[in-house]
């Protein structure tokens, strides 16, 4: 099985590029499912439907939020009609929507995508690593799960590393977000799960980590509220990973950047 | 002038495949300079001068610090006479060490180096940006420092960034340091300075950010003090970045990746 | 039913003070229970068992702990099989010990003593609202407990604040610790629950929170590892709340705050 | 000289307690000076300058902030106008506004006051300590201040507590601010500085720190954003502090909480 991942959607500018290219990758690299994490998608701050609706239509599977999940507060009443959309499942029992997607491909296949935030300098959520495990009590990979992805949105390298190995052998792929910087410590761990540190946000680099630089360096410098933060809105990397899994084990067989456009260095999967 | 900087170094894996790889790297890549983060070299928590001394006889110039500087406590008297090991500027008034070294090369060239910590979710030290504006002050990129490398040892993307942006056109190199992840953003910024987020550490990265990845995977799922962290023992990856910077004006022309040993994908600049 | 609840007893000072008092209070206020909280008693990192022993031998039927619960790791051994030291009920499953204690008294009575953690600007343990909900869901107030006292170990005044608000007519009393300072804001909430932010701790208070006064402001003026902190030796206050309990609802009749010794202003219950 | 301090004035419950009792204490406590924390009188986010006015004409003679300063944006532009109202003094170089005012008394004599923030747990500004020893370097307790008043804006009791420590001696009264709940640790540290650790909100006790109580529980039960924060209307607590010092040194005589109205057990100096 072949599947992209692409990190945080920033604004317009990540938006259009995101759309403009998956189409042409989706035959390209010959994907079968397709995983963006969408939390700032709408001017930088949370999801609306209908941008979600966009993403579907260009050839999005699914949609992973974080931190940002309610910024657009409509989401709350909307998430449980449109199950694509996954927040992170480790938010308290009660809350809208839900932690995980099963998309069921065209030939039977399933590929279960779970979205949970880490709590080392973020907010205090349920334990990351049992609400995985919990999730994956009812999901047996390479069974009933053909594949299994699990977007870490995270602060910290560290919980992100100790989730990978936590969760080594027995999902497809632990792929980071929320730090909207592309790491390049893509690989397989040693019991067969890919795994990168961050996926890198889908958005202008000339910028705060997808916001106006002028704007967020004053926040650093000055210690008085400056005008509000908005997404730069210049040329925009495509950012994320291309993974292959083996079809019987659910276990990764390669792992491969994909950056595309704007400011960074381009990486791309040999076709 | 042409500079190689490396992350990180955690313990004696992390050392010695630097001190592996410099000696080659200096004749091969011409480097004027070599500056290493050295705060995890001696057993993952601080920097003993005996090891710094095996440091700058294998061919690094300046050793920068970070929040580790004094895991080893002795540092604290003996780093006054080794002007060539700079803990973080913003540290208050009175404290040991300075924040900056110039290297004068033997063609009469200098170049300045600077250790910055950032402060989001980090102790509470000196505004860094003032810090790092206050010693510009005394040099001038170009004129009296022919380069300017300024290692911004920080948790978030965001804050580095910022300090990349703020500084751009001003020094030669923003290279971030801590998180022990190189990312994959390495670029010359619009006004010419050489940035990249976090240059990685040199150590075994089938570990958590170094550390034994079972003792550390535990203090996230139990909340209990377990075993002492140690470093992980493995292959170890040398992480870092070249970056070659115009002689007429100290700002970056090229800056490249450099990924070599233990599990990650490998880059190395073109020769 | 009569109930004395004191503050983090911080190391030999705060140890031999409450002590000293116990016995006579135990007789004078006529107190069916007295609860402390002990995570600082041994020199102010943890408790031993022994210091536990001595401090059920002067009268106290119940200690509750902290942050510091492992300081002493020997207690991760001996929690279970000393029931009467409580631990916070929000550490993860599988943690040793015990969230809860009931203390039955010779007159057939019980007294449900639970501890929790707050998460803000604290460890991210399992969420305290939750764990004290069911843990209460299997204990009826007024009924199966004639009394329920919860110690919420927490940094904030909001999240204590918010604790008690949410089990106000629920349980008898909800009384912070952590702080290190008694608050004089002990009332009883509208539907009936006796509420301190702080008990304060036992302890000399010519200290930074208990500790030494100098080592401690070293560590905010200097940033570098100084002297390791220990406790301050001097006179000692003994700080904590008086409640009355209405014996057929398990609810607050009066409560009154306790200060005695060294540099308060002292309180005590009118008798 | 007599001077009374009042903790944070939160929405108009407070004010309104505020200016009802203020007048009438004013001579009844024959007070000098009256100080208040503003950084949540209007509508519990920031102060407006008309509330500013109306608390001025109240029988305050200055109003300190705290994190709040700016919520209200307009005070950026108005306050230079209005030196009495005072910001925090370790806000970067070019924040608007001053970190002191001096009043000068009809007889001559004269009462500094500094606003400063702490950091732990707080946003990252500069050295309270140090801003506040720079501050005093301009004057000289008991000759050319006659009292010094500090209100420490800040999370912990172990940085207000050090704070106080380092100030003994050398200012008339060191008082916290922020928690919004009273301590009862009010004393005079051993060189003769008065010190409280928070001098507790004026406002609703029956509420979270003062905001509506439902929504301020929701928040910490589920994590999505619920309705904004209304300050609770209910009866409210004036809590402060009334301090006696000696014309002579600046030093304090007499230290005595001030509690009434409201839900908290009341407290007033002898007189
Ligand atoms: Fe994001
Ligand atoms: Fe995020
Ligand atoms: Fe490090
Ligand atoms: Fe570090
Ligand atoms: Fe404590
Ligand atoms: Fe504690
Ligand atoms: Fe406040
Ligand atoms: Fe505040």
């Amino acid at each position: 099985m072949r599947i992209l991942f692409l990190g945080d959607i920033v604004g317009r500018a990540g938006r259009e590029a995101v759309m403009v290219q998956l189409p042409a990758w989706r035959s390209a690299l010959k994907l079968d499912a397709v995983v963006v994490n969408g939390e700032n998608a709408s001017h930088g701050f949370g999801l609306s439907t209908a941008i979600a609706t966009d993403l579907f239509k260009a050839g999005v599977d699914v949609i992973t939020l974080g931190n940002h999940a309610w910024d657009r507060k409509e989401l709350l009443r909307e998430i449980d009609a449109e199950p694509r959309i996954v927040r992170p499942i480790n938010f308290p029992p009660g809350t809208p929507g839900q932690g995980s997607f099963v998309i069921a491909l065209p030939n039977g296949r399933k590929i279960l995508v779970i979205n949970v935030m880490g709590r080392l300098f973020m907010d205090a959520l349920d334990d990351p690593f049992r609400s995985v495990t919990e999730c994956l009590s009812r999901h047996r990979l390479g069974m009933t799960a053909h594949a299994i992805i699990v977007d870490m949105h995270a602060e910290t390298s560290s919980e992100k590393m100790a989730l990978g190995h936590y969760l080594d052998g027995r999902v497809s792929l632990v792929i980071g977000t929320h730090t909207h910087v592309p790491t390049a410590d893509h690989r397989v761990l040693p019991k067969g799960t890919a795994y990168q540190t961050d996926a890198g946000m889908c958005g202008d680099y000339d910028s705060v980590i997808g916001m106006g630089k002028d704007a967020s360096v004053a926040r650093f410098v000055r210690k008085i509220p400056g005008e509000r933060l908005q997404p730069a809105e210049g040329d925009a990397t495509v950012c994320g990973l291309f993974v292959e899994i083996d079809d019987a084990t659910g276990l990764a067989r390669r792992v491969e950047a994909v950056r595309q456009g704007g400011h960074l260095a381009p990486a791309f999967p040999c076709l």
